[in-house]
This record gives structure tokens, C-alpha cells and sequence, in this order.
């Protein structure tokens, strides 16, 4: 079987190379295209490390040509610069999954949260891919929009236990993300000798990522009202996300979480508290629970590069043409 | 003046060698006696960082022994160990800074978290050495109990909301440490691999600092319901605790926070987000806090081995002797 | 095709999760056989990352039962066990990839620095398992003694410039390596406290190491002394090796490197300096050098657990039973 | 007796805020101006770990204005802005101890491996601040160059064993530094994501601290060449050397090197392998030799920022103004 071309947008960053380090051994999707915002580079120039992998031509990004070939781009792409790419490519008939934050939220909580959105049309049909609540959805969309690393961990934590939580109850997120989730820019909260041996919470209260938790718990039924405070680990990749919640009854949580996700492919339920390291590298998310009274806590662990958007969006990707989910999606973890 | 001696018991370990730095620099305090449980080796063996610095002598740990030079000891042992070494000391009229959990908690709540106590005689007179709240009693206490790393981040950011804290609501702590909290212990769960590049939580919901937390800050008035969660940081030096609490009305929480701390000498506010880094090294806690509608968030540093041990044993040893409480307490931290 | 049953035996360790890793992934083998000493222990306590990942029983090492099946057994044992299991199952007729130090030596140079060996009949004919120089010998060996992780790294670096160095001179090795190099053991010094933050020598000039370097340098006649020390680096997985040499004229260092590696499949010469990050997760070698007058610095990086043991014996294994060298082999490193 | 008033110019890097630390608690130096390069910010801004330590303002820094009090200046600019300043301080009277390259060299080698020299005057008088070699010099000096941090560790790893050394043999070294040791600029090589897990060498055989070693050595009567290739640690305080010598003889090292250390205050001779955290923190130098034939080994820790830069900057102040060199000069280590 011929393999399908597929364009990756927004090559530079730590998710652009993500995504062509899974690509290269996907067994029916083929790069056909790479594209950054400066273009003409060597693939060993921009990431060292693949130097010798892979006949890779990096280009300077553009529409028309992605659509000659490809039949599905992702963007890793700043928001705003990628729906402006996304509305050109779906134009195009160029599938799109997007790893932004633009075709996440409801338009207006968008236009709150960000700023003017330039793609309203597309946005109305755009699929929140995250594959254990839409997983019919995905299969049939043009657009699909990547969940975020935050929001990914946060609400797989919280949705098996929407019939428990106590009405009008607030639920509180504390996350933790490595350093790599903000990305390669260089600035004063990414020097190493700033990161290293230090932890900080950040944009407590305020996060962009917090309406989208909300906003797609409240699309499963869960209204109660969000508190989310992220904090920056002293480490490459990870996260770990920490929810308390009030509930109504006394239950066996780790089995609401067998139960819940018994069919789910990429959510493991430990009965011991998980860990960073046991996900790093792949697209797990585990999930461990324990109730004290009417307390729940619940932890989370996934890859913020991987689960939080590469690999995720490659088995989005999957979906859309029919491919068995799991093809090609990373579940042996770097330990040790 | 002469210098007042002192004795340091259980010196092996990280809050040991912790004492010897802070005491080797103190204008008052002479260390005249270092035990630990084997004794008998060199300085420089069990703490090669200190060769070359002072000529201490290291004995096997003797009551008899400290009582006959030394007006106080600091006991940095394993509790248990810890209140048998109390009670014989106290006969012998030689004050007591343990740093131990042994005479935290009334005797109800430490036979219930811990083990039959054998000195429920000295338990009702000893003081819990908080600053903050018992300053006086500590200055005419023959025993203090030096409080734990947690709680002490943990009640000093809770006590300035008192009065804002909404009845019968639930608080949340979600606290980090660095792994120099666990001891010099070898478990799997200190080895480097298994750190490194790794964060969890451990105990969740019932590690024993809970009912230490909970019983002071009852003293204090605040009966709120605690929910307690510590994760282990992949640092060596260093607690973070974000704390969640409900509360009634809108207020200025810097102001509340610098309104209450004015006359704390080892309490600072931040109105940004604190950091492990500007408090390793030192006595301070840094405290920082915002609030979102009816949610306020606050977030505490402290070096878990000096705030959360050592140099706040030293504060406490201070105010007994009737010395400035900052009388040789770290103030500088080890930055970059 | 029908897949070959191997075993790996001596699966607790670093080097033995490793096999198991890049097993479950290789097109043409089949794990069939786990061992420990211990035996009957479910994969996911072992090894908990593998959790949900693979249906894998583990039993208490048997050579008898390894036979039954399995054409090929890697050991992962510490030296000393394993010659005492190769001897068994190579009598057996199974194959061995064996990854101790036990048929690496000359039996003299083994007797010297280890202890008295009790295999010596296959010793004769065991193949040192470094492809780069052995490749033929392997293809048609029965037992592949696996190169140590320092030689793997500190020979290729020296082989290209064997017409260079200058007869009589010292060669200097300052050798570094991650925590894993040490093994899961419990130790003060893999203790997170003692390493994190710190770096140091050890075994300064008399690594065991060394005399494995020597004799294959030798071997491929190279004959200049060897001088070794290693040092421990704060980080998991990785290892670099800076090696000094004095040779005869002026040359264009990367010229030779590329000349001599033009066939290697896993050697990367790179024109910058190399490092650890960029073969993490792969079975690379990358190797860069710099003249300056008649001194020349060669600086190899490798991954400790993979080209330094595991992916190397699987290469290894590929190559005994006639497979492309780089079947199932890693070549895409961990980045970010 | 009243306390000499002394200016920190270019306060804003690590050597800048280390010695506004080590100021603070100095018996008999007080700070009376701190110089940036902007000035007219808070210290706290600048410094934030500096909040509530004490009342300091930061001025745009001036040479007119640092006259007017200040009998010496601690100059931690980068090298050309050091010596205009140097130059104008000088002949304003004020000592000057400059951090900088500018005055380490001779004329000759300054000009060949930076640029031009502007005050080549001064340069004929300065010192080279090695209280190890120079003490008396430094004694009656009006300008002192603060030695290197690479130099300073190599060449006292060196020194003793002058009259062992074969002559005309290479000596190569092989050094490690911390992050910090880059300074606080952002650059792709200082991003917590890149230096994270990762070791690499730089600027191999061609650093310029090589021709500062090489010069200081001969001023010592060693003439041989040096070879240094310098590498980047995980880490952010602390530097690892490690020098490999030819040797003529056998001999006891660890007594070559306490006898050669008997009078020095900061120099440790240690009989097991130095590490980095025992020096972190202070301004000694440990060193330990093991040698091998006619091979020597030899290694040496120093914290970067103090004995590589800020505490041996005041030791030099110390000798200059005819006090105890130990005066306000840290020994005890940030362990654990």
C-alpha cells in the first residue's frame, strides 16, 4: 500500500520535531512536506540530532505547494499564525490537524481568552480531538483541534468521576509541567540556571488553559467551577497534574477509573500514585486515585510533548483516515 | 562574654550537619558536644565538606555526658529516639530543641499517627516552636518542638486569612519537596535514576504532617478541614506549598499578608509568584498570594533542612537564651 | 516468517528493561523467555513503566528451560554468573550475547583483574562484539562477549587515527558517564543528594575498564599505553569520552573520521562538538576531533545503556543469525 | 573602627550579586556603591533572593562618583568596559580589582587573543591576584587582576609538582564548569532544555583561558605546553578539573601536594577524589593526585563564581588593605 503524504507545519519548535521523529516511523503516513517560517535549511541544522535519519528538505511554508501532495498538514504553528494557515489548507481540501490553541475554545471564550479570530466559518466544524470523548467525531472531521497539554491531563483526571462530584463544589487543579512546554524560546524563566534546583508557580488563577478545561468539561456535564495554578518543574519533559475534588459519596475510585476507561488504549489506571517518568516518551496518560472522606484526589501523568501534542494529534491523524488508533503511537516509555 | 555551650545530638544527617554550619558561625552558641549513635569517627568522614574547618570531636551520643558543659541540645534524631534523649536531658536540667516530631502534636494525636509516647510528663509543657505565634512561650521553654518542614510552610500561609477563610470549606494543600526532606536514607525512591527527571506524590492524603498542621492551626482558631498532599521535587534544597482556600469577600490579599507578617523578621511578601530559589539557604519564607472571585491561592517557600529544621532550631535556641532572634540566622541565599 | 525465540536473563537491571524495550519492538526476534533470580514476579512491578504494555511472565533463570525454545539468550548478569550461564546454555547449543565483562579479556588479562575464570574453553572462542571491527567473526559466533560501555566509546574514537599517533606516546582518556552506568544498586554515591549538583573522578587510573581498552587497541595494533579516568556526570543516560593523542603531522581530522566510518552504519562524525543529548536513545556513536600542532582531541558520545550495552547486543544477535546489522535498532535519539 | 567604603561596579551578573553577598557580611568593607550599567533599579528587582536583606540603592555606574568615597573597586565588568573603567578609577586613586581578563595577561598575549589594550600602562603594574604565588605582590598592589576561574583551578592543581614534570611533554587538561560560569546572558546553549541531561566540550584546544595558564605557569618556571579543553556540566555552580602529567619519578603526591599546601588557608589536599559539592559555596581549592608509572593525575574543585571569581576578588581586597586574608572569606559548603 502506497503510504499517504503528509505535511508538517511549524517544523522548528520541540512538538515540529516531535512529530517528524514519529512520522519517520509511522508505517502509512509519509512526510512530504516540512515546513518552517524561514525555509531552506538542512534537517541537521535545525535538529542536530536527526543528522544521517532521513532525506529531509525543510521549506519555507506554503500553502499551495503543501496541497499539492499532502492530504493532511499539521500545524505546529503560534496561535493566529495557524489559523491563518488552516483556513487556507482546509480551502484547499488539506485535512488539518491543528496543535494550536485556535480552533480550541468556542468563539467566544477565543475572543476573550486570545483575540479576534479570523476563522469563525472553520471553527464552528472544528473537532476538539481528544479521542476518549470524540472518538467519533475525529474519524469523520476536516479539522481537528489538538487539546492541550494542561487540559489533556486535567480533564482525563476528572471526567470518570462526573456522577460523584459534589454540585457547586469548585474543583482545583495544581499542575506541573517540564520546562520544555514553554517551549524553545529563550528568556529569563528558561535559562538553566534559573530553572535548575528551583519550582515556581505561574499565572496562578489565570492561565489560558483554564477556559478550555471548563469549557469542554461543561460539553461532558461537569460545571463546576475550574481553579487552575500551573508551576514549572525542574526537568526537560513531563507533567503531573494534581486535582482535588469534593464528592458526594464513598466509592472505589480506582475501579470508577478501570471502569470508565476499559476500552480507552491510552489511559492506564495505577493503584499507586503515577509518576513522570513512567509516561515520558509515550502517549500514556495514567491515572491514580484516592478518596478520604468526601475528598477525592486525583493524579495524572502524561508526556506534555507527546500525549499534550504530538502524539496525540499523529493518532488523531489515524483517525481521520481510518487507521487503527494506535498505529504508530509511542508506549514504551525513555526509562530509566 | 563567654560562650554559652551546646550540644548537637544525632549529628550524621542533613539537619545535623545543618547545625554544626549554623553553630560553627553563631556569636553565642559554642558547640561543645557532637554525638551521633555509632560516635567515635572524624568530623571530616561524616561530613567530608567539612574538613579542614573546625576541630570537632565526634562521641557516642551520652546524656550524662552533654549535661555536664552543655545548657541545651538540639536532637536531631529519628523520633522515638528522640523523646527518650528529651526526657533524660530535661532531668539533667539541659534545655531541648527537639527537632523530631515528638513533642508536636498533643499525646492523643501522636499515639494515633505515631506510637505509645513514653514522656507525656514534658509533652504538656513543651512549646512549639513557631515564631510567628509563640514567641513568648518559647522564650521561657525548656523543651521546644521544632515544627516540621510542611507545617511550617504550610500554617504560615494560612494564618494571615483567618478571618476570610469561609466556614466549614474544605483547605487544600498541594506541597513539594526537595528530596533532602527524605533523609540520607538509600531507598529506591532516593536513588538518582528514579529522581531525576521524575515527580510524583506520596501519601496522598495521609501523610503524618496533616494532623501536625491541623492541631496548630486549630490552636490558632482556624478549624477549617485539611487535605494534605506532598509530591517529591527532583532538587535537592527547597518546599514549595500552594495552598487553596474558599473565602468570603474580596480583599487585598498583599496587604493582608504584609499587614500581617510587619514584625516577622523571617517572613517575606512577594506580590509575584515565590520561588525555592530565593529561600534555600535561608530562615525565610517567602509568601505570595492572589485571589479569583470567591478562591484564594497562596504559595510559600522555604528551605526545607534550614526553615523547616535547622536554622528555625537555632531561632528557637535564640529566643530561650533571651538573644535577638536573628542572632547568626541565614538570611543570604544560595543563589545563582 | 516465524519469529526467533530469545531470552533475556537477568532482566531486573538497567540494561536488562532496556533489551526487553527494544525486543518488543525488533521485526524478527520474540521474547520468549524472561529471567531474574528471583523469578515469578509480574513485568509491571519489575519494571512498572512496561505496565499494560506486553504480556510478559518472568521466571527464575533455568538454562534446561531456556533451551527448550530459545535459539539465543542475552545475559544481562553480573560478571561471574554469566560465564557460569553461558557455559550451560552454549552446551545447550543456545547462542549467547553476553553483556558482563566475563569474555571481553584475554583469560590472563581476566584473571589479573577480575578473579579466576571458569570458562575457559569458550573464552578461546568467544567474539569481542564490536561491529565497527569484528563484523565477520560475529556474523558466525556462537558466543559474542558485548563491549563495555567505556571501550565502545573510547575505541571508536581512537581506531581512525591508529597511522597518526605517535609511536611511544600516552593516550589519555577522561571519560564521563551518566548514573545508570552505575546500576540500580543502592549506594551513597548514586544516592540523588550526593549526585545531583556534584561531579567527580573515580577510579582514577585503575578502572577495570582499561585493560578491556588496551587489549583491543592492541589487537587492532595500536599499541600505545592507556591512561583512564572516569567521571560521574549528574545525569541519567549518556556517556562522553574526551581522549587526548599525540601524533606525527598535520591532518584533516574530520576527513579521516569520515573515510574511515563511510561504511559504519552507527558511527556519526560531526563537525562540531559532540554531545550526549544528540545519541541518548539511540545506538550511535558520534565522534568529532580537532588538531592543534601535533595534539589531537577526539570527543565520543554514546548512550551508555544502548550503543554502551543493550542496542549494541542486539546488534549483535542480528548479525549471528544473518539479519541487516540495524534491524530494530534505535537511531532516533530522545530530543528535546 | 569604622568600616572602608568600597564599590561594586557591574552588580548585575552572578560575580556581581556573589559579591554584594559576600559584602554584606564583611567585617571591615562596606559597600558603598553598587554600579550597573543602567542603574536607577531596585536591588530587589535586580536581585530578587535580595529582598529585605538590606537598604541598597544601584546607581548608573561613575567613576567620579566612586572616588569620592570608595578606597577600592570590585570591577565584574566584561573585559574592555573593565579596563576604560580600571584606567579612569585608578587615576582617580581608587584601588581596583578587576574581575576581568583585561589585566591577566602580558601586552602581547592580550592583544593576540582579545584586542587592543587601552591601558597598557597600568597593565605593566598590575598583579596577577594568586595569593597562592603572589601573595606579597598583591600586598602593596593598586591593581589587582582577578585570575580566571579555569586558570585558577588548573594552575594550583600544577604548581607542586613542578620539578616531577618531564620536561617538553604536553600537559593537557581537562576541565568541567557549571552553567553559571557563562553568565546570565540568554543563548541557545544556556535554555534549560538544551544543557539538561547533556554534556558536551567547547572551544576545544583554542579556549582563551589556555594562553592565561600557559602564561602563569611559565611565570612559575613551567615552560611545558598546555593542552585545555574546557566542558559544559548540568549543573549550576561548581568547576571539575582534571591534568595529566608526564612525570620523571615515583613519589608520594598527597605529601608533595600538603607539603607544598602547608601554609595556604585555601587549599585542601584531599586523599580520595575531590568532588564539586565540597567545594560549592567556598573559596577553597581541593586537590587530590593519584599517579601511575610515569603518569600523574591530577584534580581539582573550586566553586566558579567564589575562588574562580567573587571571594577570591575579596581575598585580594583583604591583602590590599593589610587585613587577615580570611576576613569575611566563606569555608563552609552549600552542602547537603
Amino acid at each position: 500500500m502506497e503510504k499517504i503524504d503528509v505535511a508538517i507545519v511549524g517544523a522548528s519548535g520541540y512538538t515540529g520535531v516531535e512529530l517528524i521523529k514519529l512520522l519517520l516511523n509511522h508505517p502509512k503516513f509519509n512526510i512530504s512536506y516540512i515546513g518552517t517560517s524561514e525555509g531552506e535549511e538542512s534537517i541537521e541544522k535545525l535538529h542536530p540530532a536527526l543528522l544521517d535519519i532521513a532525506n529531509l528538505k525543510i521549506e519555507k511554508s506554503n500553502a499551495e505547494k503543501i496541497a499539492k501532495n499532502c492530504k493532511l498538514a499539521f500545524l505546529a504553528l503560534p496561535h493566529k499564525t495557524a489559523m491563518s494557515f488552516a483556513k487556507e489548507l482546509l480551502k484547499l481540501n488539506v485535512k488539518v490537524v491543528d496543535l494550536s490553541a485556535d480552533y480550541r475554545l468556542s468563539l467566544k471564550s477565543y475572543e476573550k481568552f486570545y483575540e479576534k479570530h479570523i476563522d469563525p466559518e472553520n471553527l464552528k466544524d472544528a473537532v476538539y480531538g481528544l479521542a476518549e470523548i470524540n472518538k467519533e467525531k475525529i474519524k469523520k472531521a476536516n479539522l481537528v483541534a489538538n487539546p492541550g497539554c494542561y487540559p489533556t491531563a486535567s480533564m482525563l483526571a476528572i471526567f470518570p468521576f462526573k456522577k460523584y462530584i459534589k454540585k457547586d463544589t469548585p474543583i482545583f487543579i495544581d499542575a506541573k509541567s517540564g520546562v520544555s512546554g514553554a517551549g524553545k524560546k529563550l528568556t529569563n524563566s528558561s535559562h538553566f540556571v534559573q530553572v535548575n534546583e528551583n519550582f515556581t508557580a505561574y499565572n496562578a488563577l489565570k492561565h489560558r488553559h483554564e477556559p478550555e478545561i471548563s469549557e469542554h468539561l461543561n460539553s461532558q456535564g461537569i460545571t463546576n467551577k475550574i481553579h487552575f495554578v500551573p508551576h514549572l518543574l525542574p526537568l526537560t519533559r513531563g507533567m503531573l497534574v494534581s486535582v482535588y475534588l469534593q464528592v458526594d459519596e464513598k466509592f472505589d475510585a480506582i475501579k470508577v477509573l478501570k471502569e470508565f476507561y476499559k476500552d480507552a488504549k491510552f489511559v492506564r489506571v495505577r493503584e499507586e500514585a503515577v509518576s513522570i517518568k513512567m509516561t515520558a516518551g509515550t502517549n500514556f496518560c495514567d491515572i491514580y486515585a484516592v478518596q478520604r472522606d468526601d475528598i477525592l484526589f486525583v493524579s495524572s501523568s502524561i508526556d506534555n510533548l507527546l500525549r499534550g501534542a504530538s502524539s496525540q494529534a499523529l493518532l488523531n491523524a489515524n483517525l481521520m483516515f481510518g487507521f487503527d488508533e494506535d498505529l504508530g503511537i509511542p508506549k514504551i516509555a525513555y526509562v530509566p
